[in-house]
């Protein structure tokens, strides 16, 4: 099938040989793996790329970048592929690495609370990793991706309001560069004030950069006491105000999550539940067993004063991950909504004084369209998503999509908002980087991905337009 | 008088002249103004710029900038000199940009939790003006230096256990570039995955990639209830035992704060208290009354089990504040344990775990010397200092001082800290940059300086070596 990106020269024979041999069977040109390695789980036309490689050392994933640099041809480095903005895509074709066998637990330092893992570790691995220790790691983004991945797209989730996101939570990186050089962006300190902030760089780079090889992450002590909560509002408002009174007054609430009734819907249909199909927010809480009740009455309270219905606990572990579950799963129950159609999500942050207000006029875009869609987020954090729900090979809903996506992210800037608060530019945001960011920061991100991939080998064709 | 630092052209007359036109009575070349902005709280030998200006605006640092590129002039900005390794000391010569005037809360988004302000604001001076909103911004390096020289020295201090440091605490800056274009590195969103962190990249590179202008950062509701303590131990030893396991049980301590016996025996004769003169731990607890108190019997009992005595209580805010003023004092106070010393800081941070065999081994270099050197610091982060007070004009002293530093840092690094937690590199570090990270890291660092200021005006010789 014919795709929209550039076509490009087929992969050199001696590079082919020369990974074949030193790879064997973790090397690989079958069409079927080809494709694996190139859709993920957004709109996004597919592009596979011409080999995939399965390295299982930062020695290994070295060498492949230095072979690949021998004959100009792009790297492209894969972690669970659950991305939503084209990041590992091969658009201008080349190796892609996948990193997915690189999953083991390097070691934990329950003392110290971190970790240190190879990139492919799962959130979901590490954590039933750190079972018997009484630690976990927070950051949650739904899908249970690698925390490679997860550093390369400054991924956050439900846990960022009260954890915070990637950016926060990364101690120290091993990365590989374009040139094939490994280098460490920082030690075990808290702290430091060594110099530029390497880790930071990196985090947030798509693989443009370099290639995450190994992360140091912060671990927290598992709470006491945990306790989640549904409470559905008779309309959005109600419930965006309860939200931003409870982030206002400082409540540390770990998750407060935003469902449409139009996602509630979908959500019962897929999960089995039976939620009423109203604006729903679902909340969680970590403390102490005095201090979690205190959190709780007090968001009761301000949820009651929004006309908040049915306040609903889930105190029991298997009750409270079967709410989870049904939240993350939010998004592959919208899918049903429309069968066989694929997601166009949005996902712009804002000041949370402007939440309401960026929530009211998107519905009424929605109210517009024809196309179902289904909002939710994080809205703890001023995050939200909607699930534009298409047939890609329908041009008008494409169309429809794309406008309706281009309002929300016009509006969200406008209020000092960012186009992606967690999925990243990948492909799919870069007409909005220079509306975000400005000519003068864009051509910084220019230089700095001149400096460290002057020959554009990294991932390339991402992030920058 | 001679200093120790290569010798510089003058300043082209042409520049001068033009500075003086533009800028009037802003602009000085006086031996005194100058000698005012050389010399910093430390025992680095002065080095004055060779004019200096005040800026009131964003659009004179970059009109300034300009001026000092046209004639290849280095250009240092300056805040509130409060910095320890020689941050701005002028050691190229060139034009220092004095901001302390640019010192304008502009912007206050209650709402939000956030601030914008310029760059001169000190953090006593927003907290005052944060008075009447029940906000308050929690970073406090002890000094009451600028906003705009923490970000660019990556600062942080005594709340950073429970607040984190400059680094989680910026969203956005305005940054004037090298060659005098005007950049802003991020909006207001709490989170953002719009492309690489600019944001992240020029805090922490003290003035050698930019020079900020303005920050918008993050606020904190004041907390309900706040409660100090203060509890000597029989060793510092035990003091530390009990630092690491509040940490590991995850108490949220906003401060946890050791300072060794001579420290205090500094402090009593400071700041007029009455401390017992062993080690002792300052604690500060921020939450609901019933979250400070259970918080405070937990550590209260941990302190007891490592022999705590007479833990004594502070609720009233003159009682606090007369507390923590003198914990900020200690700095000043230690130099009168001999008078007419200048101080030469350490300041390690390692893993947790290791932070009493890191004091344990610090303590055998202090008992070997015979200087006099008081130890305390941010031991919930794993951070403290030794203040070494030598005469700067005894080249034994200043020899020693060297070594204990090196035995210190080497110490550090064995154990996967850092070389600083929060002073920075500046001139005084600046040895220690490749082996905390490597030749290949400083490479990129070197690409990043090259990439965003090829012709090293940006306060030039400072971090890299």
């Amino acid at each position: 099938m014919n795709h929209p990106y550039p076509s490009h020269p087929p992969l050199p024979d001696a590079l082919v040989e020369a990974l074949s041999e030193r790879f064997g069977a973790s090397f690989s040109v079958s069409q079927a793996m080809r494709d694996q390695h190139g859709r993920d789980e957004s709109v996004h036309p597919t592009a596979a790329p011409d080999a995939v490689v399965f390295a299982k050392s930062t020695e290994e994933v070295a060498e492949i970048v230095r072979l690949c640099r021998e004959y100009r041809v792009p790297i492209i480095p894969f972690g669970a592929g659950s991305s939503v903005e084209g990041h590992f895509l091969a658009i201008h074709g080349g190796v892609c690495i996948d990193l997915s066998r690189m999953n083991r637990v390097v070691a934990i330092h329950a003392e110290d609370l971190d970790a240190t893992v190879q990139p492919g570790v799962t959130r979901k691995q590490l954590n039933a990793e750190l079972h018997d220790t009484g630690l976990f790691f927070p950051i949650d983004p739904g899908a249970d991706a690698s925390l490679g991945g997860m550093a390369a797209t400054r991924a956050s989730g439900t846990n960022a309001v009260r954890y915070g996101t990637m950016r926060e939570n990364v101690l120290g990186m091993t990365v590989v560069l374009a040139d094939g050089r490994i280098i460490r962006t920082g030690g075990r300190a808290k702290k430091s004030s060594a110099g530029y902030d390497l880790t930071r760089l990196f985090i947030g780079s798509e693989g443009t950069l370099g290639i995450i090889t190994e992360l140091t992450v912060k671990l927290y002590p598992v709470p006491e006491a945990i306790s989640s909560a549904v409470c559905a509002f008779p309309s959005v408002d109600a419930a965006v105000g309860t939200v931003i009174q409870t982030i206002q007054i400082g409540v540390p609430v770990a998750r407060i999550e935003l469902l449409d009734a139009l996602t509630i819907s979908a959500v019962n249909r897929y999960s089995k539940t039976s939620l009423k199909e109203a604006p729903t927010l679902f909340f969680e809480f970590h403390g102490s067993p005095a201090g979690v009740e205190e959190q709780a009455t007090l968001v009761q309270e301000l949820a009651a004063s929004h006309g908040g219905m049915n306040f609903e606990w889930a105190t029991r572990p298997e009750d409270r991950t079967r709410l989870w579950q049904a939240r993350h799963d939010a998004y592959f129950a919208c899918l049903q909504l429309k069968p066989g159609s694929r997601a166009f999500p949005t996902d712009v942050c804002v000041p949370i004084s402007r939440l309401a207000e960026c929530i009211r006029a998107t519905n009424a875009d929605i109210a517009r369209s024809t196309i179902p869609i289904p909002l939710f987020g994080h809205v703890g954090d001023g995050n939200f998503h909607l699930v534009v729900l298409i047939d890609p090979a329908n041009p008008q809903e494409v169309a429809e999509a794309e406008k309706i996506n281009h309002a929300v992210v016009e509006r969200a800037l406008a209020m000092e908002g960012t186009c992606t608060g967690e999925h990243g530019i990948g492909i799919g945001k870069q007409k909005f980087l220079l509306a975000e960011h400005g000519e003068g920061a864009v051509d910084v991100m220019r230089a700095l991905k001149q400096a460290l991939d002057p020959e554009n080998l990294l991932n390339p064709g991402k992030i920058l337009p």
